[in-house]
């Protein structure tokens, strides 16, 4: 059994520093708040995406945290693309050690617009969708479309959801939006990205990393589940265009091991690269029917003074 | 505890296909040798590079895996350079399902030599080392000249191993170099890649994979003891030239959990991207004391008619 003993996260924002820079940044934080120190850890597990996006030219993450540490303890490095974060957690519990460091580091905005876009699209089919463009706003805007017509959810649903997100960071000191106040209508007049997909429903790219110090000493944070699952590549392979198998298979896993149901959770963080993945994400999750998951921002359940607040640092 | 239930190889070659294919055949050799199939495995660990050698455009492998294995088991990617492979196999067997299949596949021949130098380079020193030209060989060179002058050591002893290595590449099918003599007057009288290493001292590249399915159902082949160990990243980093840490410490982490010494090995297959490696690490893996690897080509022990046969099957 494992604890959170320490976190850390720096700001999430345009600043143009050293991937190391920001990793360090988080690890200090996340280490002064476990009160444990470098030489505690037995073992860190980092994912970051493949720094393509970069020029540090720097591959071997692994042995740079070595030398960044000044300590030989096993490190390893899980990338899976936007579930990294996870997958990094969920092996280092497997890893077992007493303390372990869970590092995330990305850059993501050294490169232009057209070479990150470019380069993301390398998380989909290549035959298939990397040549016909389907890009993942696009992809995404055909998951909306889907759920619109089957469902009854439409874009006020997803704007409420951007609307909410970005009221959330504007509390955050760490969130790109922090202080930033973001309307109603401002949300709805924005540009299409890709129809009914609006600007503000698409995340934005930053520089950022965060860190969680792991322990087998009891702290008031337990880690009472952790589900994995992966699924198939293409968006035309799924079983159901609305519906994330993966988010499914790896809740349930996390939900069976914790002994609790989805109407036990008080409190959730979910990926949210676009307002209709949220959506959607609340159905997978179970903390609504299929089909229903718009109910949950249309009468507030999400929000921050809801029965179940969603992505409460900001998201998007 | 985990046995070896099967293994499955391609040929390393200069073959061109997919990454995919070379992926494929390996798999499925390795599952057809355990009995196996895909339905009976319960997770994947993944070592390939960043795939930024090859056009294939694909850098999700974990989803793309799970496409082909038309399975949502947990996959997961634990890429570590020339580490990889080990990697993985340490990281399955603390993930500790039932049935695993281990898959190490890379493509290092579509880009041309220049960028697969650039790249390569990557897993170097950022600020000191690529900036200054230090490519592997270079480094490696200037590891062999120590080694020279500290102990005696000398470019006939690197000429035997190469030998060695091509004479056991020679009997294997899967090896790029089966079947094609190489003689000690052609290694000796090689282009001076850095010197003192030429270019029989240095590994080729090549395209290829390599897979093993490990269980927990008895066979005859268990794994005793398994190892990882991270080391600094810059060569000048080193507490000395002629040692690389980071491969006594996974070697003595496996010794200990075997029950084992250096003494009782009977076969050894290492990482030998240079001939200076494979000389270093017998040393390092404790097969000879510190300045005395020479000794073990010389008197014919590492051959494959020799007391403790290492890089049976080629190498280099």
């Amino acid at each position: 059994m494992h604890y959170i003993k320490g976190v850390g996260m720096t700001k999430f924002d345009i600043e143009n520093r050293n991937s190391m820079d920001f990793a360090e940044d988080a690890i200090m934080l996340a280490l002064d708040d476990s009160g444990l120190n470098i030489d505690d850890l037995d073992a860190v597990v980092v994912a970051n995406s493949d720094n393509a996006f970069n020029p540090e030219r720097q591959r071997h993450f692994n042995s740079f945290l070595s030398s960044f540490f000044r300590r030989r303890m096993p490190i390893i490095r899980t990338p899976a693309v936007c579930g990294g974060g996870g997958v990094a957690l969920w092996t280092a519990l497997r890893l077992n050690y007493n303390n372990m460091l869970i590092l995330g580091t990305d850059r993501l905005l050294t490169a232009p617009s057209e070479l990150v876009t470019d380069q993301i699209l390398e998380a989909a089919d290549r035959i298939y969708e990397q040549s016909e463009g389907m890009i993942f706003p696009a992809q995404n805007a055909l998951v909306a479309q889907q759920h619109f017509m089957r469902y009854g959810s439409n874009s006020d649903d997803l704007a409420l959801i951007a609307l909410k997100n970005h009221e959330n960071a504007f509390l955050n000191p760490k969130a790109m939006f922090y202080g930033k106040k973001v309307s109603l209508e401002k949300i709805k007049s924005s540009p299409v990205v890709a129809s009914p997909l609006r600007l503000f429903d698409c995340s934005i790219t930053v520089n950022g990393a965060a860190a969680c110090v792991i322990s087998k000493d009891k702290t008031n944070i337990k880690i009472s589940g952790s589900g994995l699952a992966v699924d198939y590549m293409a968006t035309f392979e799924r079983d159901d265009m609305v519906t994330w198998t993966a988010i499914k298979n790896a809740a349930d896993a996390a939900y069976k091991q914790a002994n609790l149901k989805p109407k036990d959770i008080d409190l959730a963080e979910i990926h949210d690269a676009f307002t209709i993945v949220e959506l959607v994400s609340y159905e997978d999750l179970g903390f609504a029917e299929k089909g229903h998951g718009q109910e949950l921002i249309r009468d507030g359940t999400v929000k921050l003074d809801g029965k179940l607040p969603v992505n409460t640092s900001g998201g998007l």
